[in-house]
């Protein structure tokens, strides 16, 4: 069985991986710190290994588009030393393999694809409720990719102000779904971090009421066979049943809601999603 | 060259073609009656003409995916006597040649792509706000499907409650995008249709507001390449300017906007989608 590398490349830390399937899997884990420090550290990791290719997750924005000049770079990115960095051609450089590149979320919501929550299915969406908002996922079996990628958490949806007074916590839009419902929107609203607030608080009506207006709108975009929510706010689990039934109530008939459904391969996703990623370049 | 037909079936009119572009069209427009007499209407159109296909955009909600045992089906229409009926199967059998079966906004799409606004490009939005709100275009080179087709009209949007108090229209939804934005909307909160406002009405400003608003989620989430407003209400061509202002600030810089623009088909966009989805099916 071939051999294939993975980079889950976030912020603060670089998850590398080599195997092939969920159950042959090799993990590096290490701090992100200088692009160029980063990069000859994952290098060294894969070198001397049979890879038949490499597939990264990438913090972003990046350019996912191979038909692109700049495809390979992350580009406007916070962390100004990463801007305009050529990630997959400094990978591909480094190890002379071929390099599969994707935003983080996509790279996850691929991996459910392939070995997940989404397996067998066209058309879905994958989310991430966690520091940020993340979403990805495909439109009749292409990953979700247009003049740049989705940036889902930057929707804006209803805020009843009798309810909430909280002025979100985005830099750029303050009250985008990612400003309201994010992790750190939970911290900021309620004083304490969701872990430590009970079943029974009311942050995760409100919380269940936000996300559920989201995919509200992402499934009258969309139509996702099926959707899946991850990220470290939704290990509470007591948010499912509360956003199928808001969904549903929502949707007012107009149309059938999908399967709202926990990812099956958890922190693995993305890394995972990576390996499938690389399958799919190898020559 | 080849000839195709085209029908654009809308729940009061039905608008066959035969042609094979926008420059060799002949047209044949009756009112939608009940479904066997409509579609023998329409087959006396086509019968005895050599077409290669027939391509159909039709009034919804429809069953457009090919895998499906409904595939060709109108579904859950309010038009009671069209619920489940088998439109592409009956044209099919009248006129004994292939079908391509299509939302009518999709359809519309499909037109702008191959001879109007959306040439040469792979990810786009194509939205028309007239009597409802209806969204389609493309992700990747593919129409947008999944479970089943864009119902984009009915996402929810933030209202600013000291701005305006108009409940919304939708019967579904009340306050859901169409229910805010549509031309019934606009006439149902200022007691005037929109084509009687003048262009320093404060409806114009109100109305560029929620559209941008619905562009920023679709941007968000498909990331487009550029985005066609067709529509009875586009036809004001004020709006451009102020949606594309609205949407850069509601953007805030944090994604670059694409071109938003009018389409280049007007009310033939539709037919002509028909004619062009015809194309792709004939043997």
């Amino acid at each position: 069985m071939p051999l294939y590398g993975a980079i889950e490349a976030g912020g603060t830390k670089f998850v590398c991986a080599i195997g092939s399937n969920p159950e042959d899997l090799e993990l590096y884990e290490f701090p992100t710190t200088a692009p160029q420090q980063t990069i000859d550290r994952a290098a060294a990791f894969f070198r001397g290994r049979p890879l038949a290719a490499i597939g990264i997750g990438s913090f972003g924005p990046i350019d996912p588009d191979p038909r692109s000049p700049t495809f390979g770079y992350i580009t406007s990115t916070p962390k100004t030393a990463w801007r305009q960095f050529d990630f997959a051609g400094a990978i591909r450089k480094a190890l002379n393999v071929n390099v599969a590149f994707e935003t983080d979320v996509n790279a996850a919501a691929f991996g459910e694809y392939r070995w997940g929550a989404a397996r067998g299915l066209h058309t879905f969406l994958y989310l991430t409720v966690g520091t940020g908002i993340g979403g990805g996922g495909m439109a009749n079996g292409n990953l979700l990719h247009g003049k740049m990628h989705p940036e889902m958490g930057h929707i804006r949806v209803p805020i009843d102000a009798s309810v909430d007074r909280f002025p979100g916590c985005c830099p750029y839009h303050g009250d985008c779904l990612e400003g309201l419902a994010s992790g750190p929107a939970i911290t900021g609203r309620w004083g304490a971090q969701g872990r430590d607030l009970p079943s029974d608080h009311p942050a995760w009506n409100l919380e269940a009421q936000y996300l559920a207006l989201g995919l509200v709108n992402w499934i009258c975009t969309l139509s996702p066979q099926r959707i899946v929510l991850g990220g470290g706010v939704m290990r509470r689990q007591e948010l499912f049943p509360l956003i199928r039934s808001k969904v549903s109530t929502l949707l007012g008939g107009y149309l059938d809601p999908p399967e709202i459904v926990p990812p099956e391969l958890g922190s693995r996703a993305g890394v995972l999603g990576a390996i499938a990623l690389a399958e799919k370049v190898a020559v």
